[in-house]
Order: C-alpha cells, then structure tokens, then sequence
C-alpha cells in the first residue's frame, strides 16, 4: 500500500544525514562474511561492565522496593519522574551553585525528542508565515539536528573558521562571530558541547558570546550536553557548563550507560520548560519511567557521577590517546592531514587537506581494505553553501578495541598516502 | 523569558480536551482537606498484584539472563526490540491464522506517539497545499486525537447516531454512515475500539465498512485497540481485531499493567510501518527498552495473555456491573438518563438527556457533594458543528474501588434529580 503523504510525512521519511549511510554499512557488514572488518562507525558505546553493574544494582533495589508499582505500573507525570527531577536540582544546585527548582526541569524520552520539541516549538513559521530560524553556530555538528526539523529550510548552520597548528597536524574549530547571525528571525541556537561529531569543547567565552546574541532577541538557546559534566564526563579537556537566563541545558543518559532507556534532561526557565513540556503531553503523555527510576538512585548516591568520571571518561580518553598516537606515527608527515583536538566525546575528527577524492569516495576505499568509517560530510546539516571542506572529513569511532583502532588508523595512512600519491603522479 | 512560538508551538502548548480539565480536577482534589473527595476522573489504571508481579517476575529473569546489558546499556533498532516484535508476530499469526513478518510491526513510546506519527505524515498539509482530513468516524472518541495533531484544522470527527433502548436506560453510539465522507482529501482514519471513553465497540461490520471505504481511496485506517483483545482484552462483549490491507492495528501495553513504560504497537502493511518507522527515527530514535524486553518474555510465555483474561477483564467487568446496578436502583425511572453500553475499556459513559445545565456546569455541582467525573464535553475533539448532546454527557472512571462507585453512583443520580426538578419547578 501506497498512501499519500503529507509535506511534513514526506519531509520525516526522510532518513537524513548520517543515518542514511547506515543501511550502506550495515549491507557491508552483512555481506562480509569471510572478510575480517574493522568497524570504526558506531556511535553506540559500549557496554563497561562497572556501568551495566551500576544500572543491575540499582534495577535490584527497585525490584526489592515497593517503589516498583508506581514506578511501572501507573501512568506519570508528563514533566517525568518525580524523584528524579528533585535529585537532579538537588545535584547541581550544590554542584554549580544553582538555584534550580523542579520547574526549572524536563525529562523527555532522549534528547533527540528534547531537540525535536524546541526545534519546532521555536523554529519554523509563525502564526503570520514568517519562517524562525533553527541555528546552528558551529558547523559540522550533530548530524540529527537535521532529522528534527518539520522544516527543513528552517535550519541555518554557520562555517567556522579553523584554527590550525600545522607542525603538528592538529586542528580546532571556532565559531565565526563575524558570519554568526541571530535576528528577530532565529528562533532558537543549538550546539553540542563537547560536540559529536568532532570532539570540538567551545569555550566559556564563545558560549557566552553565542547565549548573549540570543539573548538580545529573546532567542533560546540549547546547549547539547550529551558528553559534558557531571555525566556522562566526557570532556577530555576542562570545561564547566554554562547556564543563563535563555539558555537550555540538554543531558542525554545515553552515554551514561542508558541509551536503550532513552532519557533526555532538560533544565532552563520556568517558561521555556513549561512549553517543552505541553508538547511532550501532548505527543506522548510522558517519558518511560523505570530508566528515570535507576538513575535517580544512582544520581542521588553519588555513583553516577564516580562512574563517569573514573571509568567512562578515561576509557575513551585512552582511546583517543591510541588513536591520535597511531596516526602521528602512521600518516606520512608531509600530508597535510589534522586530527581536531580530542577534547571530548566519543569520536575523532580527521580533516584530510585537499583530499583528491570525495569522503564518500575515501569511505568506499576503506571499505576496501576492511575499515568502516562514517564520511564527514552527513555531519554538515544546515549548511547550504558549498564548502570544500565538508568532503575532506571522516568521523572515527572510539568505540573500536586498542587493537581494532591500531589497525584501522595504518591502513588509513596507506590508503591517504597512496590516494594522495596517485593523484600527484597523475598530474 | 518569553520566547516567540511557532505556530506549531502554539498549537502543542495547548492542552486540549481532558488535559485542559485536568489542572481543575489535581487543584480540587489538593483543596479537599478535610474533605472526602470520591475520584472517579481517572484514567490511570490500578496497580492489580498478580499484574505487578508479571511484570516482577520477568524483570527477575532479565535482570538475571546475560541480555540485561544489551537491553539497556546499548542504543537498539528504530523499529523496536527484535525479541517483542518476534513474540507479537508469533503469537498473532497463531492466535489470527495471518502472516506477519517482522515488517509488518513497529514498537513505539506509546500509542499515543504512534498517533502523532500518523495523524502527521497522513494528515495535514500535502506538498500541493491541500489539507489532508484526520477523519474521526464516530464521535465522542479519545481526547488524545486532538493533542497530536499539529494542524487542528485537519481533523473532523462525525456525529453518531443513537441507538436508544429507552425502557432499559441504555443507548450505544453507531457510525452514521448516511454523513462519514471519505475522499481523496481523507488523509488517514482512526478510531478506538473498545472505545475510550464510551466503552463501545464498533462491530465487525461496521469496522469492514469503515476500512472499505478507506480502502477505496488508499487511505490507512488506524484502529486504536489499547483496550482490545488479547491484551489487556478489556472487552466486556466478544470481539475480534479486524486486519486488513489498509488498516493499522495499534496497540498499547498501557492498560495491560505497563502505563509507565510507554509501549504503543502498531501491525501492518509493510509500506505503512516503514513510514512510521521513519518518523521516529527522526525524531527520537527508538522507544525504551527495559519494557520490550520484559513485554516480550509475558507474551512468549503466555502470561500476559492469561492474566489479561484472567484478572485485568473479570476486574473492571464487575466494577461495571457495579455501576451499572447502582445506577439502576439509584437513578429516578422517569428522567431520561441512558447509560452506554458498557462493551469494553475502564469507563463508564453517561448520557442525560435535556439536562437542564451543561455537563460542566454538572461537574462543578457533583464537586460541591464530592464527586469528581469527567465533562463529557472534552471527549468531541474535531467535532465542529454545534450539538445539544455534547453538553449532557459524563465520563466515569472504572478505578474507583466498588464502595466508591456505589457512593458515587449515589450521589450522582441525587444531584441528577435535583437539577432536573428545579428546572421543572422554575419553568
């Protein structure tokens, strides 16, 4: 059966970004039966056994509580779970110094639903058809922003500009405040700090540049704190999380060992939540309960956060140190080659200067050769004008073994040395 | 701060229906101190034992199998948990003598999300501009319709016919199929069965009918079966599920004991589901895990099934009975009050004819003796058109323990004969 769509069905059957690449390396990896792949394209992390201990521990006291009932049993409030609400203000109200109330705080099912919310609620056309622009400060970021939008003309994302430590083939991005553009017509700014897919931390002083040219036109601001402190801890260089007035601080659990349990957190004014909140009763009446159940407990312990920061950070920080080791010894010195500073997150962001092919090209001769990563230019939404740039990238995954990503980082020289080789032979 | 909506913004930030009246009836009932207030508005099913240790139990078994990790800890397939759409497959190809792969379901956060999904991508705005009707076949129906829809306009619920046994004070709702259109410009159809909040349930019939027209235009008919057999079989009367080419059978685990974990499902043509599936891929990803994976072991075992007919049915079946036999004994024989049928679901459905005030206004007065109902007003969303019966009706919730509903009954048909006679008496 065919049925007709609607602009917005046509627009959400849409897979974008990433994920349309996934079905191409999930056939591979069907199809490779005999072939040994080094799959380096996962964004699920992995399973650490002191994490899934953390989340058993905590489901057995559940289990061993009359909490149970209530907690699956029953129907809840659309704003989440009570408890976890309270541990949370009670958490970074002693952590950072604020004075959050149960207000102040959603749960949603994910934060990609939290996204989803906002980029509608404040992005896309006003009641007399003019069009509020879903901004995007720092391009390349998280490829589903692109997914949330019912309008996809609505996203605007922005260049950076690129600072680059040459010797030693590292790169950062910047925003570019003199392109950055926030009007009466945005509607709300997303970023991810630390940001996948780059690992990029902007700093304290960007933020608060960014939060004060929303704030000036009352524009919300949300900040996508899936790798950030307290948890997951995923920031390998120091940072602290900024609040303000506009700004919508977004967590995720899902790096925190829960993604199968879809928990999104989001903590800013009382009338923005108020507003995210009424969406989220009337799409879904409320996020699932047990996930919002385990980790109060584990937040209200203090357990969450140790685990974070003493196992799942330095985990994938070792990882990158592997992977950033590797390269520097494999890739020959005169390509000039960047590794984006490993600042946080989950992957690593390589820029292959004046590549002669595509990413998507240097993707199939990796697949070639038995290394799957994902091209880096799915991680550009919102981004229209074309840029160079964008099909020089690819996104490492960190979630491969010690040994995997060893392996996967010096086929990777030979096959850039050889593609650049063969292009300069040919010229 | 207050941000600029969209209006799609504006739209979500209104609680529509039974939602709207909900602040009213939370703020009464934490004003009663002192007071004995009897609840009969709600919607959230009891806390039953033998269905909680269900649940208890498989949770046991997951939390001692080696799956627990992989159910939580790791982000899983958007079209839901592979175990559950198994067990579903499985159990309804058995059960109904279909066919069912693994295409042809998809798990969501909710019933009420899978409605947001549909009435989106085939209901609204088509690329050409024209509006695609979200067509309600028979109102009164679930209040939720109203909430999901991000173009309110779109939406057009039909009047019913009634079909009135006045001697025995019952009536039931029938389709008025001399009014239902369906055309090229019917986006997609839904309707509850048994129905919340009138407890009908259209008969086969009637749904062939309803899906054949649909069918003739190629258009998805979503029948709501959150109160259906085989689980949580809340038909009080026999009943089948329809399937069809066209037609979409969504159910929800809410009623069958798992309201706090959001799991809505939804069985049909491949092409339909793959639409769906997309959707919530975009928007967040996939649905909680830790309720499909235990869902899954109760359906394998057949638990769930049992205890659905076994102890969700007889429970809420004999709080009907109880209703229905207070209202009989208590209600003045000569008032033209008819109840509906009690054919399914966890309400009971009151209609007084030419009550002398509106249903609201018969709300406020049951209040002041300590009743609380629910407006029947709420339950007519997308029913444009003026009509007297809209403002006569009262939902009454099957949650309240059986002395409450005696006293509640009891109360009711005094409030009942008292404004009927002062009408008499003023005119």
């Amino acid at each position: 059966m065919n049925p007709a769509l609607t602009k917005i069905g046509a627009q959400m059957s849409n897979l974008t970004g990433v994920r349309a690449i996934m079905k191409d390396i999930i056939e591979t990896l069907q199809a490779s039966q005999g072939q040994e792949l080094i799959n380096l394209s996962a964004g699920n992390p992995l399973i650490l056994p002191q994490v899934e201990q953390l989340w058993r521990d905590a489901t057995g006291e559940l289990l061993a509580s009359s909490e149970y009932g209530e907690v699956v049993c029953r129907y809840g409030s659309s704003q989440g779970y009570a408890p976890l609400i309270e541990a949370i203000a009670n958490d970074f109200n002693k952590r950072y110094g604020l004075s959050l109330t149960s207000n102040n705080i959603l749960i949603t099912p994910g934060s990609q639903t939290l996204y989803f919310y906002a980029a509608n609620a404040f992005g896309g056309y006003a009641s007399n058809g003019e069009l509020r622009q879903i901004v995007l400060p720092l391009s390349p970021d998280y490829t589903g922003y692109g997914g949330v939008c019912l309008f996809p003309e609505a996203l605007v994302a922005y260049k950076p500009t690129l600072d680059i430590d040459a010797s030693n083939h590292k790169f950062k991005y910047r925003p570019d405040f003199s392109q950055l553009s926030v009007t009466d017509k945005t509607g709300c700014i997303i970023f991810s700090r630390p940001c996948n897919p780059t690992g990029n931390v902007l700093t304290e002083d960007e933020v608060n540049k960014i939060a004060a040219l929303g704030a000036s036109y009352n524009v919300p601001v949300l900040i996508d704190s899936a790798y950030a402190p307290p948890f997951p801890a995923l920031n390998f260089t120091e940072m602290k999380p900024v609040f303000g007035d506009n700004i919508i601080h977004c967590m995720s659990l899902s790096k925190a060992g829960l993604p199968g349990e879809r928990i999104g957190i989001a903590i800013g004014d009382e009338k923005l939540i108020q507003v995210l909140e009424c969406f989220q009763t009337n799409m879904c009446i409320h996020p699932s309960r047990y996930g919002q159940a385990i980790a109060s407990r584990a937040i209200n312990s203090g357990s969450l956060v140790q685990i974070a920061e003493q196992v799942i950070r330095p985990f994938y920080q070792q990882k990158f140190a592997v992977l950033e080791n590797t390269l520097n010894a494999a890739m020959p010195k005169d390509l000039p080659w960047f590794l984006h500073r490993g600042e946080g997150a989950i992957f690593a962001w390589l820029w292959l200067k004046d590549l002669p092919i595509t990413d998507w090209e240097f993707y199939q001769e990796l697949k070639k050769v038995g290394v799957i990563l994902v091209p880096g230019s799915t991680f550009f939404p919102g981004l229209k004008e074309e840029w160079q740039h964008k099909h020089e990238c690819l996104r490492i995954s960190l979630t491969g073994s010690d040994d995997e990503i060893v392996a996967g980082m010096q086929l990777l020289a030979q096959a850039a040395e050889q593609i650049y080789q063969r292009t300069v032979v040919s010229a």
